[in-house]
């Protein structure tokens, strides 16, 4: 019998997706849960809320809050963490890019991109960055980068966009599960799976 | 040795709060905590922010959202729930009743008002509901309800929104350990009585 699948929305920009990033796929397979990554962008979603930047920048106490928060969280996990400056980076290179690749290879494309911003603290919205940051992970860079600018891959990501909204997802990251229900939030990531094992 | 002591800011309008309230007696003192209940107004905080209701209310994804996590949680827990309508209710009576009750039956007080909210589905904002909630817990009412009303209180209130602000605070369950650390959030309760026993 196939594994179910749990839906992992996340995005580059999002300080907690990276914290999921980093321990989903070991969190998940303990659960007997496979994981499908599905990067997805926030800013049309905040967009359509009246925000023009992240609420932790519309919001000081809340901002101020959610970095002491990731940062003791991410200490606690023995994670680096550095604070991406500036803060949101641009999540959509690196979405296309993810999109880009296999589907087998999307986890490692991931894995690469979120620690260029969140560990080596780089701008990945620049190609070269996210060119530098896939080769190092052993992926055929150029062929990502010219695959991420296409038309297949852009619908791919308003496509996934589009589900996350359906799914009623406002912020990242989400899980939703096979029966569709969501849950939002690293957080929440054991109950998302402890529910898709249980709902099948 | 006196007891570490962590401070529980909680709002009667708020169901995470309502959860919060249903566990931390318990949990702190596993962890060998004690609790301070300090009601306070999510309502000056909200304002000063631009929102005259619940963010809840302002954004209905993640208010749909969070309608369907606190259910899911308080299933899980084997809470009831009742969705309080209307939603915000006013916590002002009910904030101002604690405080007017001695310092030791402040729980007593807090979970029969959370009670009359969010498990009987009841207008905490009509002082006979909460007159009897009270009642019913034992407490004296009569001598609590008129405390509530005077000025002693009513800056004991004051004082504790404020210290709220001056926290960081934004939300609510909002934990904040012995050394003056916050933590936003149910989730995080754990977090904070552990911060708590390891920061004296």
């Amino acid at each position: 019998m196939n594994q179910p699948v749990l839906d992992f929305f996340f995005e580059f920009a999002s300080p907690y997706s990276y914290l999921s990033a980093a321990r989903i796929d070991t969190v998940a397979a303990s659960h007997g849960i496979a994981v499908r990554w599905r990067p997805f962008l926030l800013g049309p979603i905040f967009r359509s809320q009246g925000w023009e930047t992240s609420p932790f920048n519309i919001y000081p106490a809340k901002g101020r809050y959610m970095w002491r928060d990731v940062e003791r969280q991410a200490h606690a996990r023995g994670l680096p963490f550095v604070r991406p400056d500036p803060f949101p980076q641009n999540g959509l290179l690196g979405a296309r890019c993810v999109l880009a690749a296999d589907e087998d290879a999307r986890p490692t494309a991931a894995h690469a991109i979120f620690h260029a911003a969140f560990e080596a603290g780089q701008q990945i919205g620049d190609p070269e960055v996210i060119g530098a940051a896939l080769a190092a992970a052993g992926l055929d860079a150029p062929a990502i980068l010219a695959a991420a600018s296409g038309d297949p891959v852009k619908a791919a990501l308003r496509a996934n966009t589009d589900a996350a909204i359906a799914h009623g997802i406002f912020g990242a990251p989400s899980f939703v599960t096979p029966d569709g229900e969501m849950f939002w939030g690293d957080d929440r990531m054991e109950d998302a799976l402890q529910w898709s094992r249980q709902h099948v």
